[in-house]
């Protein structure tokens, strides 16, 4: 996969070098390319000027990002560009650009951008509800989310088809050692080996707190008949 | 504000040094610790371990998160663990956090973490319905939507009241110079220096994008009479 990423401050994306993202582009897996498009305006330093009509603070103007983006070499790229107002960012959103061969984002700052900059952009994508100060930290949230599902990435280390919102619900509380920690001990079941016990443990603790947290995720939820009766279970031990 | 993160990884935070964040803190608003609980680890290196019941995956051992919390000086803090199964990150609630004098941010990594960790919490936040590789750029993410909220920290250089989601609203259209860039031009509306003309092409532009974009953010919207009429206006247009 190849990334370019269109920004006013590179230096930011140090954070890219850490982690799986790192990893995959010691593996060749991934090429990042930095674009500050300071670098492209036509007057030094020129890249944000007053909105028309009034108002207050001041937008990335078309420019500097027409020639960035103009002067990147690509075939049939998706074109992101970081907007509150965009689609939201989710799980099945990463799986796609995943699939993805080139990606490039654009990263906006300060008070917004010139209208003009939608026209070089496929997605509008949010990373949720609430306001950031610029796309970078957005970028490289949805660059780290993206990168862990491409294949090869994450290897046989582990895995990520237990993941929660992989499979549809939430995780399963999980422990480690020691078995007793300031008093708090771990659930029986798990220290049994009973393979089977823990299998469906999980499953029903998953379902639990998935119910109680987010019914949302279950409104299209496809459960197979053991799921569709532990729902059951769960919810006549409620009333 | 004081803000003190646990992380195996303090050299991932180095963007919280630009932009708004990097200017609360040169102008004292803002202090933030970083714990790296490594350290605290019994043994060297030793952070994390295979789950009980078995599974695939690495798992945040409780001790040495437990000590390095511990090891913080702190009166009333919000404690927040990073976790895709908490409660989704949004505007609201980063005006919440931002009325907070202490802050605590813990990040996971790695698959998981042990349960009873849970214990030193006060709120699990997911940022969004995805999955990162650790809870670092979550924890940046949310401090810098929090942050620029804190009084004095944006000042009179700009606002957030127009922001998507602080007026309920997404964002109007804007444009800066030129009038025409690629043949592209300007609405005329916003070079006619009619103030209340542009006022309300931009309230109709931002109800008509939520409209289209994101029906779900009207659903609680507490409509003015202008706005009402407007939403009509709209929906008979799309008729």
């Amino acid at each position: 996969m190849k990334i370019d990423i269109l920004t006013l401050f590179p230096e930011m994306f140090s954070p890219l070098e850490h982690s799986i993202v790192g990893k995959a582009r010691e593996k060749g897996l991934l090429e990042i390319n930095y674009h500050n498009f300071r670098e492209n305006a036509e007057k030094a330093r020129h890249v944000d000027d007053e909105p028309y009509g009034g108002g207050q603070g001041m937008l990335l103007r078309a420019q500097p990002i027409f020639d960035a983006f103009d002067a990147i070499e690509k075939k049939n790229p998706r074109v992101i560009l970081l907007d509150p107002a965009g689609r939201t960012f989710d799980q099945p959103y990463a799986e796609e650009l995943a699939q993805e061969e080139e990606l490039i984002f654009i990263c906006g700052h300060y008070e917004g951008y010139d209208e003009r900059i939608k026209t070089l952009v496929t997605d509008e994508i949010s990373l949720g509800d609430y306001v950031l100060t610029g796309g970078e930290l957005a970028a490289m949230t949805m660059i780290d989310a993206t990168v862990r599902l491409i294949p090869e990435v994450i290897g046989k280390e582990s895995s990520h088809q237990d993941d929660s919102f992989s499979s549809g619900l939430l995780e399963y509380p999980q422990y480690t050692r020691p078995y007793e920690y300031r008093g708090m001990t771990v659930p029986d079941v798990l220290m049994s080996g009973h393979h089977e016990n823990i299998r469906q443990w999980r499953l029903y603790q998953s379902l639990k707190k998935t119910l109680e947290r987010r019914p949302d995720l279950l409104e299209h939820y496809d459960f197979t008949p053991e799921e569709a009766k532990m729902i059951e279970q769960i919810k006549q031990e409620e009333e």
